[in-house]
């Protein structure tokens, strides 16, 4: 018998001035355009570790402080053993990041987060590319610096849709 | 109507000293375990082009020379736009690496066949935790030094096996 | 008139198990190897800011936790905007890593203190090829993994020595 | 007696369309700023491994090719066994780097790119933070996006003067 619970979908993100969040919003409404998907959007102020344990895909995202922020950070680092049990393995993860610079850090940003997530031995989606990619996001993941594009918020929408895709493609093989 | 057609993995790597073949080896005999999965095995240089187009899954395997070998990346420059075209978009990705020293630079270069990897729009698996990874294997992909090692193998038959498996639950769900 | 007080290398670093503070002992041994050099060890615990603006040379170490412990990037994200004012700008900084596994991130957290000290526009010093390294250290820095071997400890005491030679070098071209 | 010879910068690349032998230029004059420096501008096309063994200095440039383009890979790998012998070893290195897309690889570009000068033994310099980072350039190098801008060229320019200024800096302790 399938599972006929929604597949859910947490976005979990540090933000300060409010890039991230704004890149979230849509990473969210991305994923929710996914049939069969629900979405739960927390900041790291508001998660709680249970979050981790019920969600079929996690999508993070961070400001560049140069890296991931130790805040952020710190919540993870409390938030169980999951990389030990692993909870999280197998299911697909993503990331955003948002800060001032162009080429000061963002993609080390996203490279922290994608070694959060497979050190959870998660699924990691990036972006394919598009000629989008010329003005945001990055094959590591949706991406902001200074402040929030048109083209910043399409590719964080591409990334939430994308992942809810797959969450939804890994379900639909287990019922097969 | 579903695709009958077996489940194609490509295992693609430069060799040198012949630690990079062992790993390979192993790569291939997991994704094989897997049922409907038929593996293509190549070297860097015995590959063609259209061997990534026909691949449903692709592992790349270079040894550390400060990085990929400048051999295996010039090929895969070589290889056409398929980064542009996206052929090899959403498909599984997965990386090892081998070299002489334990931290010279084994988890860089992997660091880079994920680059490549999701440079394609590739989905990026990689190894979970597991005691075993505290002698070989990283989160990034599968791993040897200085001579190969039981774990070693065991863990690019993890990889190999992991990465088929995902490749066959893609085509089931396109199918279901 | 030329600066005739001793050349500060401040080693800073979080230790968990021990390994961390293992190879810090030995990194500063290594700098106190250098004539005209004061070494001023801290863990994350008993630092403050003013640490960092008294120092001529910075080693950063790190558990590898998945990355770089929260509490040590919380720390350092507040401990001023040292980024911003470029008090650190021009000095040597290094790195060391210490953690469980052998490629399960250890190259990942020295990349991450790496981009930390580079974001204060430090000069970056890492360890240079040697037989060694087959068996401890990396380009990026001193690593242990499991247990502290003579190896690391070798890689360590090299380490702190290279640094406070760059920090001793650089104060003498500013007296010439 | 001290050596009265030129501090000899080598600025050594791969240019396709143009951008990253547009860095280049820029790298070139700012190293040309600080007295008693010379300065060798190669393209990877024209270099002899012989270049490398008289530079006091190292800059290296690539485009971003998914990272750095296995044409310049190739010469590196085959210029010699000086990662080993460590002729380059305890001098300064930079990077710069060129590509289409804002945030899909640049810095991954120049992370090769320090990684192949610290896997020499090379001491990395890159760009401290200024008003104009969060338009152009990182803190691992000097970067160029789509087209040069005025802000990519005075980076560029900055990156080369301080690689300089540091070698000259290191020439001088040498002789105090």
């Amino acid at each position: 018998m399938s599972d006929t619970s929604p597949v859910t979908v947490l976005v979990l993100y540090d933000s300060r001035a409010g890039l991230v969040r704004g890149l979230a919003e849509r990473v969210c409404a991305g994923a929710r355009e996914v049939a069969g998907v629900e979405v739960i959007e927390r900041t790291v102020d508001d998660a709680v570790p249970a979050d981790l344990l019920r969600c079929d895909a996690l999508i993070l995202g961070s400001p560049n402080w140069s890296g991931v922020t130790g805040h952020l950070k710190t919540w993870l680092d409390e938030s169980g053993d999951l990389w030990e049990s692993g909870d999280l393995a197998g299911k697909p993860g993503a990331a955003f990041a948002a800060g001032w610079s162009m080429h000061g850090g963002l993609e080390a940003t996203l490279l922290q987060l994608f070694h959060l997530l497979v050190g959870h031995g998660m699924i990691f989606v990036g972006l394919p590319w598009s000629e989008r990619m010329r003005r945001s996001g990055s094959y590591y993941g949706a991406t902001a610096h200074g402040e929030l594009s048109e083209d910043d918020r399409e590719q964080a929408q591409a990334l939430g849709r994308r992942v809810a895709r797959l969450a939804v493609r890994l379900r639909a093989s287990e019922a097969s």
